[in-house]
């Protein structure tokens, strides 16, 4: 199949660039570079040495003969090139992971707002206006989040995007089926909350095909095929913004540094080993809706775990201390989190789960590259309201924690 | 009160911007004059001849003594600026009409799509985050529209947009109330849908007290204000674009064009006079948000009608023909429509109904300019789908109508 991954140079696009390579696709990765980009403004880099993506794709011919083809180009600002180049390249499947996707970093400040909406909106309603335009019948696979639900503490089990509803009519109660109301607890996880008004909006209307995969928190950072070569290595984040939270106490347990849990730890999470994430895309890819379907919506995740367990865990794995700080973020302290995977249980997905030994090898890849940290970037300082930002900043523990790097 | 007109020389803007300065409100209108562009675009013009802003707020100090300030400036490009003029004039109350508001504009092309998707989000949300980075607490009240609910045939009655569920958890069943389920029907709808899920988030995260006002169609042209001088006339839309429904009926009865119902004309719609509209602005500002309250939701409409039976009132009121068409819109042939409309009712809105003479006062209206009236603009031509484009196209009703012009 031909198939186009936007957002291809990222933490999860890479991975599935080389997969579905490896599985005999024609693979075309289109990527404006804007991660490698707040990389230089965050004044941080990826833990591991990340070459550029034309030498990654030189790397991968090399090693296995195939071509992974890679187009330069923003998805959110240059429509007309987007339209010509899907005219031009016609993908029978498009995967859309390009969007700004740190939660921290879309509430640093008004800019950092301002640029994630404006980035993320425009690129998906780009890449949809563009496949009607072009009368292209492909696949849309995007990457969405569970977070648009917001985590409340309602406690009940996430569904798989949508919810039975009864509604009065003047004639008795009618069932219906709605998307599950969304509550999306920070600006990023807001413009995934808009992404399925548009997804909703252009497979009534104009019959395009979408499954939206509310993915968990992706952690780990080898897949089979990122290890085949030493220059094939995954983007893997550990700073405050972008580094994601199994990975981070990973990362903070290998070099010394107090696994940073926030408030009570008492968040739960759902997660995923980049292995499954890679594999859950090949999976949805065999099962796409047809023409006039509403929006396939999939839990693309494997277990949920409350943090402060987790910090435990790998406290105990890795003999780490465990640093409990105020949350910058405005949230439940403690919440409950039950979500329904059947359909790629149903697909064929078998779990990787935190007990496979995996976690050890993130922390040697953490060790091995421990040199490449600036520990001043390990703490996570974008507060969520202007009276959040001045708690934290008051902060005796966070101050002392401050002085550990 | 020091109040913000944002989008004050459009069609409803101005008049409130009027009505606002006559009851004492010191009145500031922020417009980047994009409407105006777009008639320019269009090649169409108001029917009644509309004077520059500048010179509109001439004419009312000099009929009133009252000053209305005009700022030229783009909300959804000029977010610095935007930021500036907050802090600089601290408005206690924002209104904010400032988007692009045409169904049939907003589906004409792909361009339009993308700019319309552009415009109203980004200009929504950067006055979000300019009011929380300004730290003004003004009142924010938006004009939404009840076409965010799609006209679906469930024939249940349209509430002020919260709807009672109840979800299902571990410990049996728990009651909730979610933002009324969107489904809008075009690309214009969808940005208001859009906008809903980014009061939600900001209200919750940061306080900000918005009220957001699903407006039904307006009709009429003049207000109290309006009628006060040949130069304060509002503007009046005829085109197949901007024009909507009842106006256009009774532009098209003015000057002997058939009254064009598309499809059956069983389409049940929601409507409010224009003097009726710039009143619920003024009763929604009396009745402001607390900081931490939810959105409030109020449906801004008097009276509910079908298109056919419009169109008949309207052709034996006048004399004209009605001629049914094929629908370039992809929506239900037939719905009812029931819209409670309680809490304006409760502030003491006394409507004013189709039936009170002021359809007479339009056609007056409509007869005075009918020579600035280019016939070839008024039949509606944008199609919904690439689909719907080529059935309306072949239609022979539809070329007999064409030729009519
Ligand atoms: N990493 C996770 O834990 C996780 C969890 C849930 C969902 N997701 C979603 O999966 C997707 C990929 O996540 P990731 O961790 O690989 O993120 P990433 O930031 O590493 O990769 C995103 C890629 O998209 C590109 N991009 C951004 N905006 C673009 C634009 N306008 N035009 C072209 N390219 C653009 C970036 O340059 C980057 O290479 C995101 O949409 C994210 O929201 C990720
Ligand atoms: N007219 C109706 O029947 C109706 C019905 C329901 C809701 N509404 C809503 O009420 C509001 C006003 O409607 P209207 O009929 O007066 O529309 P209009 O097009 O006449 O006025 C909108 C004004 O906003 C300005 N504007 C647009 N984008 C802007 C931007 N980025 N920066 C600054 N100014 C910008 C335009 O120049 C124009 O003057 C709209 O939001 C519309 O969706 C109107």
């Amino acid at each position: 199949m031909r198939i186009a991954v936007l957002g291809g140079d990222g933490f999860v696009g890479w991975p599935t660039a080389l997969h579905l390579s490896n599985l005999g696709h024609e693979v075309h990765i289109v990527d404006n570079l804007s991660r490698r980009w707040i990389d230089t403004e965050l004044g941080v880099q990826s833990l591991t040495p990340m070459d550029s993506i034309q030498e990654r794709c030189r790397i991968w011919h090399q090693e296995t003969g195939r071509k992974i083809h890679f187009h330069l180009l923003n998805l959110a600002t240059e429509y007309e090139r987007l339209k010509s180049w899907l005219a031009d390249e016609r993908p029978e499947a498009v995967i859309h992971f390009a969007e700004q996707r740190a939660a921290p970093y879309s509430m640093k400040t008004d800019r950092h707002k301002v640029y994630t909406v404006n980035n993320n909106t425009n690129a998906t309603h780009n890449l949809l206006a563009a496949l009607v335009e072009t009368g292209i019948d492909a696949h849309l696979i995007h990457l969405g989040t569970m977070g648009v639900y917001g985590y409340s503490s309602v406690g009940a089990p996430i569904p798989e995007g949508y919810l039975d509803v009864e509604i009065d009519t003047p004639t008795g109660k009618k069932a219906q089926q709605i998307l599950y109301p969304t509550r999306p607890g920070s600006v990023y996880h807001m413009t995934k909350s808009l992404d399925q008004i548009l997804f909703q909006f252009y497979a009534q209307n104009d019959g395009l095909r979408i499954t939206d995969l509310h993915q968990g928190i992706v952690w780990g950072t080898h897949t089979d095929q990122t290890r085949r070569h030493e220059q094939l290595i995954n983007r893997f984040d550990y700073d405050g913004d972008y580094g994601t939270v199994l990975n981070r106490f990973l990362i903070q347990a290998a070099i010394g540094y107090p696994l940073t849990v926030h408030g009570t730890g008492g968040q739960t999470r759902a997660f995923i080993h980049v292995q499954d994430s890679v594999r859950c895309i090949e999976l949805a890819l065999q099962d796409a809706p047809e023409a006039g379907d509403r929006v396939r919506i999939f839990n693309q995740m494997t277990e949920t775990h409350r943090v402060r367990d987790l910090a435990e865990m790998i406290a105990k794995l890795t003999g780490a201390e465990v640093a409990y700080l105020p949350n910058p973020r405005k949230e439940a302290d403690e919440n409950d989190l039950i979500v329904k995977n059947d359909q790629f249980i149903a697909l064929g997905l078998k779990p990787i789960t935190l007990a496979e030994g995996l976690l050890s090898e993130v922390v040697d890849v953490a060790k091995k590259y421990a040199h490449r940290i600036d520990r001043s970037r390990v703490p996570a300082v974008s507060a969520w309201t202007k009276d959040i930002a001045k708690r934290v900043e008051h902060d005796p523990e966070g101050k002392r924690l401050r002085s550990v790097s």
